[in-house]
């Protein structure tokens, strides 16, 4: 079944992509692997490609498009080429558009250049250690003193935590004002008190820096609250769908390529003197994946178009970010499982890909979150 | 997600099928079901209405329009209306296309005013006692006796067994032929030698009348072969792809119809002081059906327009069997489940949903052989 | 793997079932299920057969023996036979515990030995249209009017609704007591203002007779209490163990019968020249289903010791109902499809068993409170 | 429920593993993650503790018991204990009874004390890059030189690879015999052209060395030849029983460990001002989880005594083995998930579990092979 949503200019872009993941990205991966990092000339060389702030004005220096088709095209390509690790996606699709929707003249002035050129990398960090699904248990303070923000407290699992400049820190400006008194507050690097803790230590995605940040006594500038005083959350709902579907459309992507991989893989593995292929029960798993693959390409690719005409709503967004991210994991797993003892060694992509999904269910809001929002909302 | 398949003239179709529903099917319905059979009277009633041969051209009184979304509103109507029994999807459908695709100018003549009308209604028999997935093994037997076939076997799970004027029988032409040997043979009510069986007693779809057929040294004219000699197996499988979207888009519609009944139910149904829809149990129920039949029509939809432009291949045809009709069986097992005691009680329509629709994974090829159509084509 | 839990009496007893079902039950089945009803003349010979009452003691005319092993090979044999009509088990295990653990000297002289003797039929009536799962809603009340309880309320999906001589009814005591105020009546046949609603009209089970009850202002004797007056609540948390028990020894019968007849089945059917067990498909089915009945075995026959030995505490009996009665669930629905056409024919013991069986997760306490019950202790 | 199968002796044994673990691995662990291999201390320690050759007889330094429980209880400590890496399990139950089975008098003596010290480790190589499941595959060749064998080929796979002093290869020994033409020969550490290739990196069981072995006109002594010339197709067959126990007792003991983990950590997480565990889905999931630990257990327990008593057959070891390793694994992930971002973090026990589990369903006979068994003897 034919694609339908792409024009000439989004393949054109993803040749783009994939040449930039040739060069720039999967020469270096094992390395960045090794150090639990990726390299800072990896973002720079994005933003020399034109893969940075594709949705932000030309006039900062980003693509100035918002069609959210470009960000599937970079989503598909990074995960087909099982580069999880340089995270363009949560850059551009998560961050981005808070500072784009929110940032006064001022602040897109200051922020937005480097964040389009890979000299500003960015991370938004929401979670704590006792506030992950459950937002409003958040206890970091912003405290207001006049002239800058005081704030303390500590974050965790933050993606970029190591290598970001900017940090959008969701903290609590009104203490008693539960999901009412968050804001977000932008933290730059080298702002004193502002401390890395560990780059924490995962199952996969190695080379995605995952880290612990401390704020003792920051103080941050004023002009750093970035949207709302108090409206954290509004702002957070209104970008989460964006977030979902990003995510949603890697787990889509990933899902087929292991498809692809292992049906080759059948095809050509021999056991009791013939291809694997040749048995029911793997032509079975291959037809239920590929089933499972079809049928969901079909919803994710009305979601894409959906979202780039801006009728996505939350809902959808949610089925889309847990239907899709479950398949992708049942998906590893039953691929894992058709490569047999190959399919547990970290060289093959099955492997890799095992590890490096199973955190999609979680992050970026559990499977069990969404199934909560979407409940809600039929039931309400 | 807005459906965006159809355009007003469906829409005006849609009440039509409504319309006749009220009228012409469900005052009857209960009665059909005790009788075992519906009633003829509504087959003329359906000829009447204009629901009949949709696809059949104009100037034999059908519809002379192959756009498969009319057949999809026709499915989802009924389907909504939880009235299988009356076939007419088999009818137009399934059988249709063999009709107008394959017979002579004469044999139109001859058969389709009456298909239209509603006068002749129609049968498809290829299942034998010993011969279902594996139509190679058909037994019935059609012997060249120069002027006419004499024709001798059984068939049996046959639809509109009773009622059918015109059977289409796949029989044997050429004895050591395996598939290259069958043809497609019409039969005609009244012809000697061919009688009907026990109507079946199933578990579910009441008012439909499935039969048991037997033709004993019954002369058929020679003019009866529908298409070519030796062509069945041909013939069949270009005419399955229609089968199978049939099911499916009856499929699809069920689950959903059975979410919104249950969606409904357990935000009335009350137990430890609130409604059911408050326990997150249920919830989670519902938001996972409510996404699962998102998906499956975003699906659905795009597997419509694609066969009504005649670009859907066997392979996702397939997909569409399976996938839908498994969706609408464990929909409709979990739906029960949610009406607790009543869920089991005939009245119910999540009861009757639950027996009627467990045949749809079996007929039409069964999911097993739609798994092995795919794994094939995809591993070959 | 060899059962290892059954003696040569066990073994005998067996036999006596076996007898029992081919003279008296199986020669009248089909009838009963027209009927929607069995014969009262089968509780009279499954009284003389002493099937009746194993646990009452001897001195009311019962087997004398509290041993679970003889309920189980009832229950097996029953549901081997796929005779689920004549609910001995209900009146044995559920109903005969209240009896011979609540009722006063006096009461087991007038109730006992017709219990035993299958002259009186027994029924226990909890559920109310508005209060299944939750007990708590029960609306029918007791009023103490001196010398009588005047009853007034209604019941439904009573089982042996119809036939019952003797009804259990769960009744308020005491308005505003939650479930510290219901009390056990029992409400004889004949009594005035006690009437029987419909014979409801369910998708299997067809001969077990499940009614509404109507009570509008009937006078019950005081010494039909049953047990301690607002005390129900108690007494049915002590007796829904082996209710469940019950149920799932039954559960698991079904399932390692559907099983056999299966095996049995793809042995024989062929398709594509060969037996069906010979694709890898329907191999796997097999070796799947046998596993988990294998399992489930296992699990099961230790609950039944520990049962007859009292030490089943409420979380195992609850695993035991709603793990067996899934499994159950689960297995009539793969052996319906692994039967082709077959399958969906009421003729055939694999539909019957799908219809039949269906209601297991729902009576005696859904999967859901099963699940309740266990999450809600380990958290604890 | 309280086990029934273990005695004093039993529980005696279990304290002595656990101070082991306790003493001599769990301190190392780490720092053998690292190295990719544990430490032949460890094996050395092991021995001192008599953890080693508990079926060897004593006279060679063994335990002299074939009491398959004290395996069990080795295994569900190791398991509990986190601590896969050193593999006595394999060493005692896979390779031991090779030895004790099939080995002269003359090879007892040369093998079997190291054995017990833990001076000889043992591995058995079976996996060859183009045969796993399918071992009639195997291309290692043993010629026979008149008085050596010549030995060509190579391994993969092969745990405690880099450290085995004793090599179990499973070589063709006749050309065309098919799996009637291999034989048992043993390799020992020193042998010229016996080469270990790389430490495979695994995405789990970090510490455990799985390596490739290349022979290279390896000359073996002719008195390395274990058991029956040609006939190590059923000296494999006899020893699969106990390989695929040992693999399930693991298995239900990991399933028990993380369920217990787990309950543990949604009662003390809390989200939305409560613990976890009061939300129903997280109930649900601890319920569902603990009836299969449950039903699980009990019939894991009813095969270590049947495999004690040595009745239990080649398809119930099969059940034992896929069964447990699919709830392993199930329940890996549930638990994972459970622990939302903490799961995904390599120092929680869960995270570990789940990559160090993964590997279950498929070494020691896939899940695919056991159905197959299954099935095969179930329908012949
Ligand atoms: C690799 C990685 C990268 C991440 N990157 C970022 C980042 O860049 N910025 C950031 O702010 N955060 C980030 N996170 C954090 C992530 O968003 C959280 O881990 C996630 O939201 C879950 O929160 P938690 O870990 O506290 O789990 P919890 O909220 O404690 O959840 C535990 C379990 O309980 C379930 N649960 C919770 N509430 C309910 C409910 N109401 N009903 C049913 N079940 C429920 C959850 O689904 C889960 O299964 C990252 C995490 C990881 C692992
Ligand atoms: C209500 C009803 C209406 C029907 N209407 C018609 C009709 O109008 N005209 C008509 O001709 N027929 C009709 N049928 C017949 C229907 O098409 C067949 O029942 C169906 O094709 C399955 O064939 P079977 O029953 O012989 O099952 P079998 O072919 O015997 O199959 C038994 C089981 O084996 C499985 N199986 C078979 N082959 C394979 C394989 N290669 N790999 C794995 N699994 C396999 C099947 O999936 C199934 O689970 C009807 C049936 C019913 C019940
Ligand atoms: C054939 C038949 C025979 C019967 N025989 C008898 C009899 O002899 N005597 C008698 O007293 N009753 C009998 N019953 C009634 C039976 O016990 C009830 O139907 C059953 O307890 C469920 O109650 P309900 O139907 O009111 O469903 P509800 O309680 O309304 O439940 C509806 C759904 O909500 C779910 N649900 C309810 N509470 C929760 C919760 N807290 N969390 C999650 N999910 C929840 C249920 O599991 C179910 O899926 C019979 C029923 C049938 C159908
Ligand atoms: C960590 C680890 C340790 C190991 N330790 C040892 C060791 O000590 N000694 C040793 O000899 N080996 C060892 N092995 C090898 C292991 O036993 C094999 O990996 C396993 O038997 C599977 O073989 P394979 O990897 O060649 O997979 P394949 O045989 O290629 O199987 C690939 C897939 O096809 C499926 N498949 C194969 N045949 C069928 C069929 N007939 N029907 C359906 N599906 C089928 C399999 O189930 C699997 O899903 C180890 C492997 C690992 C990963």
């Amino acid at each position: 079944m034919q694609r339908q949503i792409f024009t000439e200019e989004h393949d054109a872009f993803r040749e783009t992509v994939r040449a930039f993941l040739a060069k720039e990205v999967l020469p270096y991966y094992e390395q960045w692997e090794q150090d639990g990092i990726v390299s800072r000339d990896a973002w720079l060389a994005a933003g020399r490609a034109g893969l940075l702030g594709l949705a932000v004005p030309e006039e900062y220096g980003g693509g100035g498009s918002t069609d959210f088709r470009y960000s599937a095209v970079l989503a598909e390509e990074f995960t087909r080429a099982g580069a999880p690790g340089l995270a363009i996606g949560l850059h551009n699709d998560i961050i981005g558009p808070y500072l784009t929707g929110l940032a006064t003249d001022e602040q897109k002035r200051r922020w937005l250049p480097g964040f389009c050129s890979g000299e500003t990398i960015t991370a938004i960090a929401m979670t704590e250690p006792g506030a992950g699904s459950d937002l409003q248990a958040i206890r970091t303070t912003a405290e207001d003193k006049g002239d800058h923000w005081l704030l303390n407290g500590s974050k965790t699992f933050i993606s970029n935590g190591i290598l970001a400049d900017l940090v959008i820190v969701v903290a609590k400006t009104t203490p008693d004002g539960g999901a009412k008194g968050l804001s977000l507050i932008v933290v730059e690097r080298g702002a004193e008190g502002f401390e890395r803790g560990r780059n924490l230590d995962k199952i996969g995605q190695k080379s995605q820096d995952t880290a612990e940040l401390f704020f003792n006594d920051v103080r941050v500038p004023k002009e750093n609250l970035l949207g709302e005083l108090d409206g954290a959350f509004i702002h957070l709902m209104t970008n989460l769908a964006q977030e979902r579907m990003g995510i949603a459309v890697a787990a889509i992507a990933a899902a087929e390529h292991l498809l692809e991989i292992t049906t080759q893989y059948v095809k050509e593995r021999e056991a009791f003197g013939r291809p694997l292929a040749k048995l029911q029960h793997i032509r079975f798993e291959i037809a239920e994946m590929a089933t499972e693959c079809a049928v969901t390409r079909a919803f994710l690719d009305r979601c894409i178009i959906d979202h780039s005409d801006g009728t996505l709503d939350a809902v959808h967004a949610s089925m889309a970010k847990w239907w899709a991210t479950e398949l992708q994991k049942r998906t590893a797993d039953r691929c894992l499982q058709l490569h047999g003892g190959y399919g547990y060694m970290s060289e093959y992509r099955v492997a890799k890909a095992f590890t490096d999904g199973r955190i999609q269910t979680i992050y970026g809001g559990t499977t069990e979150i969404m199934k909560e929002i979407i409940g809600r909302s039929l039931l309400a």
